[in-house]
């Protein structure tokens, strides 16, 4: 039997993860979903473990996520957010890990503003305390990614030659980044939509496997050719002092309005990583579409991938 | 049987509930105490279930008297607070429910600064996802209505015929507006005292049964007649930037000290919702005099009204 | 048998209590290792109990050993903290200590700004009701001298004889003061260097037992003599608007760098209470000494200490 990813000791990101290693977590994540919506009672797989949260962007939805996962599968969480932590204080993030695996915490999920966070905090805890990157700067968030995958692959099935859309600022997006290695790895054909600012035509270089990336900076032509879209979002959060993250025309360049839904093809499923900016990126009509959008279905599937992924790295090789 | 409001599917308010709704969870609530105060094991009615607090307005100390109520049902609960949110990021109360619901949460306790909002929740979360007031605005309060009311019980009976002040700032207490229904629809009557510029004429009209509302503006003449004194809080933290909440002489007008205390008949009870500014709407002597308060028993009885509350919604009517 | 601090209902400061109170709760410390550590099942010692987190000052770090010093006995627990806490709004810490107590609390652990904050709690809760300071202004920080306590006797013994340097902004230390009543109770020699300003000559009266306290304002003189040496945080959180809380040479004159550390006889031991601030009063080298460093042992033992307090207060005088 061939190496997985999941003999791998973390998930820093869906780079270098293999076809098959992504079919196998989210195999496992189709298992845990009545469980993961709450319909199921609590497995056990993880008892007695205890799950740090260590959220130094703050994040209260994709924190709710990973803890309910945790605590499905019987595991305990503690909680670290930015403010008044050591962090706060002028200490490292690998401090503060070492710290915890010291109060004997058996896991991190780690999200934080620099690239490679969770990557410095994997290469200093012990063998056997996996970390689980949940978001770092602009470079990967891939729990977002195969949640994203599932739920494609539910509505469209195999997504070799598949064509999927991500539009707006994907120069700053860990999930477009995460989605493109995933995507590209199973064979879909992704395009990328945006103003040039911020979709630069090296994205078309950042692909995992036999699919294909295509920058493109206008949305209305694509639109017929697409299988899946996917709405990023306006992160007006991120915006500091600089110029403005975005131009007074953008919801009518690159909006997901009633008009441009109907342009999709019938079968086209509409997604959005949330929280939603409704009216600008994409409008309440066409997210609440209850035909085409997944929105909700993938809030669902973050928890059923997040138990899986707790599972493979925890319950399986120890 | 008639149908009880723990038919309907939430607790908004208590205007609107019956006599006998009011009545029928104030006895569940009874049942509850020893579990409330932590004097008896735990309970199961509500095993496996996940209960959402979402506090967009801060307020720790209701949020811990839900959180344990849950507990003490055998819950799991969540804490979703204003900063660091996805609302503090511009989404909309209604997405963030949605989404928590799509996690596989059970039920929502929310309190928030807009009147309305756990309304706007309850019509959008799907059927058999209770919804739970636990402050919204200058609306409602219904939860801490109930604890009030089952504290005037256990220390005065029948409230039918009864009289209670409640003294402040009454025009932005959701406090009050719960006291007024549900103390109405017990047949009480209810003065409500304070400045003219806080206790407008038109709360005469805030009824919803035999009882009536009589609006004083000075505290002295009343006391004698009481039954029941109930002292609001000064809310500095709404202060803002507009005039002062308060005027200088407050304290020597509605503030209860021991002079006004000893005016009161002997079995009449003092009241306060909390946190207390000491020495401004009420005198520490007063507040703690081991006999005529009531404010600490007000706080057990507030987990075992909320027991009581998440029992009738959750675990009667699967 | 004579009476043990531990029929005492709180914790509120190592001064007072004698070396068998010591050695007793670090004995219990010691049999709780492993649990502490993650490494053994849970305890059902404190079930059903639920214990509070009353923290006014944010420190996400030492919450979390509570937290899971509780969990890992089978207690429940809720966490107050200070940013919109009812303290916030201008209640007293007693009345929010009373409050948590009438929702049916069984203990809390308590840390705020104010010294003798936890010894009004205290003095205010029902009996059964026990308090354990963690960390009250300047004045003591219990649980973390008994930590620093049991590091030390696991690698130096017996610690009557032994000398022991705390290095640093002693005067604003509460770690300084609770080991400087632990280590004398025990018959150790304490010096106290930094300074002037930091360390102020009165520290040599601040004595428990039949240990002495030296106070030395040169570091490298000191250093051949020492079995452990306790290196302070520089404490910029506590800066303010006040002249800066070091000078500029600091580093150069306390820091604890390799030349310094090589000076150290080869069994001493090097400590730090966390979070550090590397490259200033401890040098990375120093700190991740694999051999020396007793940092992260440090980590672990709090938790055991901290369980092994809540069952000496909790579990053994009901």
């Amino acid at each position: 039997m061939p190496r997985s990813a999941w003999d791998r000791r973390h998930l820093l990101g869906l780079e270098g993860l293999s076809a098959d290693d992504i079919l196998e977590v989210i195999e496992l994540a189709e298992s845990y979903q009545e469980v993961a919506a709450g319909l199921a009672p609590r497995l056990t797989e993880l008892g007695q473990r205890t799950i740090a949260n260590v959220f130094l962007e703050d994040s209260t939805r994709t924190r709710c996520s990973f803890s309910l996962a945790a605590r499905r599968l019987g595991a305990d969480t503690i909680d670290l957010t930015g403010a008044g932590s050591s962090v706060s204080k002028g200490e490292t993030i690998i401090d503060t890990a070492l710290n915890l695996q010291a109060m004997g915490v058996s896991a991190f999920v780690i999200r934080c503003a620099a690239s490679g966070g969770p990557h410095m905090v994997a290469d200093s805890v012990r063998d056997g305390i996996p970390v689980i990157n949940a978001g770092d700067g602009k470079h990967e968030h891939p729990t977002q990614g195969l949640l994203d995958i599932m739920t494609m692959r539910q509505r469209l099935g195999d997504l070799k030659g598949r064509t999927v859309a991500i539009v707006g600022d994907v120069v700053s997006s860990r999930v477009a980044r995460s989605n493109l290695h995933g995507l590209t790895t199973l064979g879909a054909k992704v395009i990328v939509i945006g103003p040039r600012t911020l979709v630069p035509k090296s994205f078309e270089k950042i692909t995992s496997g036999p699919g294909t990336v295509e920058v493109v900076h206008e949305l209305d032509d694509v639109l017929p050719r697409l299988d899946a879209i996917m709405m990023l979002r306006v992160q007006f959060e991120r915006q500091g002092d600089g110029p403005p993250v975005i131009s007074g025309d953008y919801r009518q360049l690159y909006g997901l309005n009633a008009a441009r839904a109907a342009r999709l093809p019938k079968h086209a499923i509409i997604m959005h990583p949330g929280p939603m900016n409704r009216g600008l990126e994409i409008d309440s009509d066409v997210a609440d579409d209850p035909k085409r959008s997944v929105i909700l279905q993938q809030v669902t599937n973050g928890v059923a991938v997040r138990m899986a992924v707790m599972t493979m790295l925890m319950a399986r090789h120890q």
